[in-house]
């Protein structure tokens, strides 16, 4: 039998496989799978597949096959607890039981209310060992938007912003590209192209026309786009519509004529209104969810940031600063404080510094806000 | 003879002897000395003790001696060029040819007119032989404000701020006790120790009467204070008064009663006033470095910050960012663009990030304006 070490490494493994998928098995989660014998020898190995696809556990015991690897009797690796219900494809419990493993490591539970312990419980009655543990942590982190789906029903929000030293995000006249350099926009896109979908607001649409899609890095599936436009003054030939792209736009009323111009263009419009005439946004979170975002990535001005930050939707932030003083400009965002500005430092919103890495000659600092992951 | 190898060796050895000194040897630069006979065995070690002491040679000579070493014939690494003039103490140059030093390894030439290469020639004419090179970019580096001081005649100004990640130093109502935690502010007390003086406004020694002394690390010395009040407002009971402390109180007209109390106080005051009324803070730096000011730690508020960065007078920022968003706030530093807020990204003041560190929950961010370090 493998030694805690063996597990440790072999689970290692299964997690940078899981790692490998980041971009690919969107709303599912990413989920590495390794298949060893007594000895500790590989036997297969793989991760889930694009939706619809292949989970981790069938990819690894085809591997196994292909290489001629007899499985009966082995471990298997796994980064989240094995699927027991129907989805798309077939529970992997089965398909582990049905191929003879002798005993399934697991990182953690799958929080999907369709599996949660149910995996296990299948593989136990099946006379297969179970443990779980190793690489938990590792494992809830690159799927912090599946868990937040499953168990909060919100996507996990992350806000970006590009600023100067100074935390300027542009001019006073709306001038911002670029504050940041090539090595900081191409890595912008890459958290982009993890994300679920990307959100923005009507301002940025109207001041900027941006695409918003993933260009600067390659990725295997475009992530989705949401507007926040309680008036749909989104033009119908903005560049955001994007052929086979799906477009979900939030509205506070329904205008038919501008609705039925924007569906037109592929557009999905849903109307949420909260007291103030605006787009409720923790409802449009709780949409959003049902409709599977996992991670929410927002690339918006500094009035629906502030928004988002004040009416606590906002779970992580993706800060790039540049190397410059830009002196009076735009903010980060603003009225983020629903009692307008503070009166003691008492006050602020928390957060805690998860990485700080250079990006070029400009800087990028992943901050969460404290206590968001505890869920 | 000792290869290039060894030669680098010696010298970061007598680069981190000179590290050692950074807050003692002030207004002198820092300077290590490494004693080693041909096998590269080192004879002897020191470095620069404080201002009127003895320099890194002979406080290596001395440590050779008391060993009961002779260092005749041996190589001197020194991080600077030895010192040909008399000073408070006797030259350098005289002491190695004395000693029967028969080689010198030095990083790169005193930039002081009194030295600038003299200190070479006087040892090559004894005989001893002379290299130049290794080590040149870490010893200026270390003595960045000695050399500003000699070259520029204006002390390398460093201008320190602590802020939330959204760049805010305080609240609207101008609360900013603490933003940043204990392990920031002991680093910015370092900070201040390195320096040879302290400078704010009024209007921070009126809003937050501070000390500005060094007290949450040990140190051997306790930098001057610099204060930029125009109208000599500073109240002569005010904190920054402290026994023993030089305080330099630059205005922009003498008022002799104001000036009377507070050089009661031990204060000096000069007056050096620009077109528009205020400290001519261009001729300020000049006169600080004719009083022996290296490098100069700027802690004040947004506006003395953006005037002092408005009329070129910043070489780097020594930047505090605590995890937390604060809102509608207090800027860094404001108008710092002589014609205004900018209109185009053309004008943002460019900046080089040094180093990034984390100190605690805080994250340091050392950058530099691009070019100004080129003298």
């Amino acid at each position: 039998m493998p030694s805690h070490e063996q597990d440790a490494q072999h689970i290692a493994t299964a997690l940078r496989l899981a790692s490998d998928a980041l971009l690919l098995t969107d709303p599912n989660p990413r989920v590495g799978c390794v298949l060893c014998d007594a000895e500790g020898r590989v036997l297969g190995q793989g991760h889930t597949q694009k939706a619809g696809g292949p989970h981790a556990e069938v990819m690894a015991l085809r591997d196994a096959a292909a290489q001629g690897h007899s499985v009966e009797g082995a471990t298997a690796y796994v980064t989240l607890e094995p699927c027991s219900h129907h989805g798309r494809t077939g529970p992997c419990c089965d398909a582990l039981i049905a191929a003879g493993i002798g005993r399934v490591v697991a990182s953690l539970a799958d929080p999907n209310p369709l599996v949660a312990g149910q995996g296990f419980e299948r593989l136990r009655a099946a006379g297969v060992e179970v443990e779980f543990g190793p690489g938990a942590d590792e494992s809830r982190e690159l799927n912090i938007g599946f868990f937040s789906r499953m168990v909060r029903k919100t996507p996990w929000v992350r806000l970006k912003v590009a600023a100067s030293l100074d935390g300027k995000t542009g001019l006073e006249n709306g001038v911002s590209q670029w504050i940041t350099s090539e090595p900081a926009r191409a890595d912008g896109h890459a958290w982009r192209a993890r994300a679920s979908a990307v959100l923005t607001g009507v301002g940025t649409v109207l001041e900027d026309n941006p695409r918003l899609d993933v260009r600067l890095v390659p990725t295997p599936r475009q992530p989705h786009l949401v507007v926040v436009d309680s008036r749909l003054q989104t033009p119908p030939d903005a560049h955001i519509f994007i052929a086979g792209r799906p477009v979900w736009i939030y509205a506070a009323a329904r205008d038919e004529a501008k609705a039925a111009a924007l569906e037109t263009r592929g557009a999905t419009v849903t109307c949420l209104a909260n007291a103030d005439g605006k787009v409720d946004l923790e409802a449009m979170l709780k949409d959003l969810a049902a409709r599977g975002v996992n991670e929410l990535h927002v690339e918006s001005g500094h009035k629906l940031n502030g928004s988002l930050i004040r009416e606590g939707c906002v779970d992580e932030l993706l800060v790039y600063l540049a190397p410059k003083l830009i002196g009076q400009g735009l903010d980060m965002a603003s009225h983020i404080h629903a009692g307008g500005p503070l009166t003691s430092l008492a006050g602020v919103l928390p957060l805690e510094f998860k990485s700080v890495d250079m990006l070029g000659p400009d800087l990028r600092v992943v901050a969460r806000v404290t206590g968001r992951d505890r869920f």
